[in-house]
């Protein structure tokens, strides 16, 4: 069951603004309606609170652990991203945050779903 | 017949802003001057009302039974595009919507037609 | 319905052996079971007999109509392949001849369905 | 010889504002100053006036026609390139339009002419 | 946990010679060793038996099913890829068979498992 | 029209045999059933005879020309390959020669011919 | 020796504005510290003063043999770029000039320099 | 043990602004937490300060120097980038610089980290 | 320093004979001549002895601590190939085992080396 | 002026048989007929002599420089092809060895050349 308990942070390094994207490329999920497993990759993007602001940076172990902590969830695509992007800006009050995950094909259909927290530098807005 | 009302919806699950993008790479239609089939990829894009505004989504099953009742329709290329665009605007009332759609080759030339509604962001225009 | 009798062919220009090689990349037909169409890229591969055994080809225009004829007909991957190798086989004697019909995927499966007939040279086998 | 008078319109489906982009992988003219043949891709843009303001789009087949007239003309590339321009521009009057020819190499240099029309989107000017 | 009687059968369509590949993009277990989940894409390659001799064709969807047993059970790479190859070949006895799977890297290291049964095609040996 | 006469030759450089491959970007001819265009890539290959058995080279410049002279004739694709081998075969008597014309797309059907002369490796022969 | 007057140029064919891209796939210098050679791709960009204003374009051969004229000359990549933006710029006075310098790895470096003058629209400067 | 003191500079070689980019694919460095090396692309990208006001540009050999200085030093992916920005932001005080780090996956997780200093384009900023 | 004590093995899962692949995208030595460090791909091939003859698998997580072995050992591309073939052979006892490194380039020349032990099939062979 | 004597060699380090590729990526010479550069990547594969056998292998820096030492020599493509698989020859006496020169278009034609030592593998044959 997804667990946002399972993050963990780090102190930010730096009092100037940098960016981090983390892209996972193993997610799975399944599908509430049909029981069939989902599958997509995760993208994270996202520029810490200053250090001095006691901004912090999620780990990237226990990011790891967390998105499988929904490996058995049945949850939709636009659930799991709005959840993800509520978990980590519960967790780090970033200045801005953007999730955006892409899934394999179903019925022919791909699709990706954006959400994004605060003032998203708008040329990462096109994906 | 292209049949508007096998679409259905589900509601907005977030009151913050995000995107859905579907691609379906199996479109076909029947060109009405030659009656051979064309074949489309075809991308949709678009931010949905607020869940507290009444947003709605397209269901993605309900989307691919839509496509397919253009499969024998006699339509050209510019009409799909604009119909789909009004059928989905008219369905969800989204806060921006748009339609490109992706035809393979006639007589050695490929055409893309792009129909928009709302505020679509600039970087979403480029294609 | 799938009709072999849309199929014509031309005299075989030369006695010298040679390969014809033809790639439909906008084939349809309808899964027999679930209602739902099918895309295909249809790769046929022969060598005509040669001109002064009578050797013909098959024509461009009517293969694409012999082609369309499976767009709303019910069948099988598996029968769509070995329909099609002996239609064309009965149509033009070749040496030898051989299709591959390569499927979008379901339920997360692609599918490649390979038929031969005669002495197909063995770096055609691969695929 | 180059002839405008190949071209023909049909009336634009719509009064919202749509974008159509033809790209023809064919064309080929002759080099005025060597006489040997040229080859380039020809990527149209364009979007047409309102349906309401008389707005037409080019019909497609009339389009490769066109394209095909410049088959033994000796022209150099930005005369092609200006010449298509103000031919379509001359026939739909659109809101706005886009011509970039990509030209095969020649002596190790590749070449890419655009001619603009109107207020062509910021999101097209790359290219 | 795998579980083989998920997979079913229907019979060859034909007595002559032919090749079924199905490639699933979404196969996923666990490893025994760390209890993280490990992705793979999996492709099966086999000749049926010819129709006369009772030869059968695994059904599409049951393969799904069976695949997707794998999803939590706690399995090595190399039993994975010798379990499927033995579990379809006593389903089906084809002519020949060839299991490759191929993981998503661990540690900087990616891996591919290739079992065959019977006188695969050398065309296929390379992968 | 096509003309041989435009081919030149040079002598092989060298009695240890060697093999030469030219592919030609910028082939059209003219389908003598529409009067369209049709476009090509041309892939010559082959092995000169020995230096001291007074083996040849076709001129590159010479092969430009040559491939010109189809610029406006009306031939279909098999007969185009088959004239090509003939007349390269005719001018320098090659250990072996191939020649592989790979024709853009008509009616949604890509097609590439393939003739051969004399002992072509294996190697080459799946295109 | 590098040497700006092989440059020649002809008329601008418009007075609508237009834009010219040539890109040099074969472009040599000599590193001035270790003697070696350097290759590099050189993409250069602008947009020609209009035909009324005296506008003209660099020939195409004529730029090809200023290109070749660095072949032998050592120089480093900086010096190279701003030197070819200075000569076409002195050329040309174009509305505005992009040179791209894109040089093959050295110690496992790549290295890419970018010189422009006057106003370059704002989608080119990425790249 | 990383070392600014390794790098060089030489002088910016022209009054007009430019850019350089340097991407070096052979950085590594070691995790601090497993002691196991870590792989990153390293993409700088800088405006010198114009000659006549002092400016400098990194010399490309003390450069990769510098890069190889961080061999057997365990350091976290954040702060190596933000440490190679400040190092090369004190060597050349540059008009503007920009850091992006791209690493190897670890535990199905690609990172990115990018890391300014004053005012990048924003076409830059996309990565 | 390379280190063959750090490989451990497993007993091989099957008696029937299948392939395992392991690749490397991490691997680093250092030019014994330059003191520079070289970056390479490892492609690992073999096929394990049959269970019942008391064939081994490498595992996993020790090769790739074999492979860090080699971090800072000055040695030439030619000898670390042969080494880790060797260091493999004496390990397992193969039925065959092949090992490429694809090295990245220097002085803009690239390497592969390629090392086989026993009756490697011959698919493997042209690389 | 191309120079056998800048070759040098280190003896081979093994007696198993192994198999060397250098693929260079920055080969130029001069066309001796238009005295205009031409371009190309020089692919050599070899197998050198056992180390018991005396056998011995090209030295990365001098090959570069020999390959360096074509510059500004005047020759046309089969004869570069020719001399080095010659040169190489004469100074290894590899067990095999095979050099494919791939070149730049000319006149819209890429042309590859092919020289064989020996018996080389089938495998390398087909390019």
């Amino acid at each position: 069951m997804p667990d946002a308990k399972l993050l963990e942070t780090f102190p930010a390094p730096s009092d100037t603004p940098f960016v981090i994207e983390h892209i996972s490329e193993e997610f799975t999920s399944v599908c509430p309606k049909t029981g069939h497993p989902d599958f997509a990759d995760v993208l994270l993007r996202y520029q810490p609170k200053a250090a001095k602001a006691g901004g912090t940076c999620v780990e990237l172990k226990s990011l790891k652990l967390y998105y499988q902590s929904f490996r058995n969830e049945g949850i939709f695509y636009e659930a799991v991203t709005n959840q993800i992007r509520d978990d980590l800006v519960g967790l780090m009050q970033p200045e801005w945050l953007q999730i955006v995950t892409i899934w394999k094909g179903r019925g022919g259909i791909k699709s990706n779903i954006r959400a994004d927290h605060g003032a998203v530098p708008s040329q990462y807005l096109g994906r």
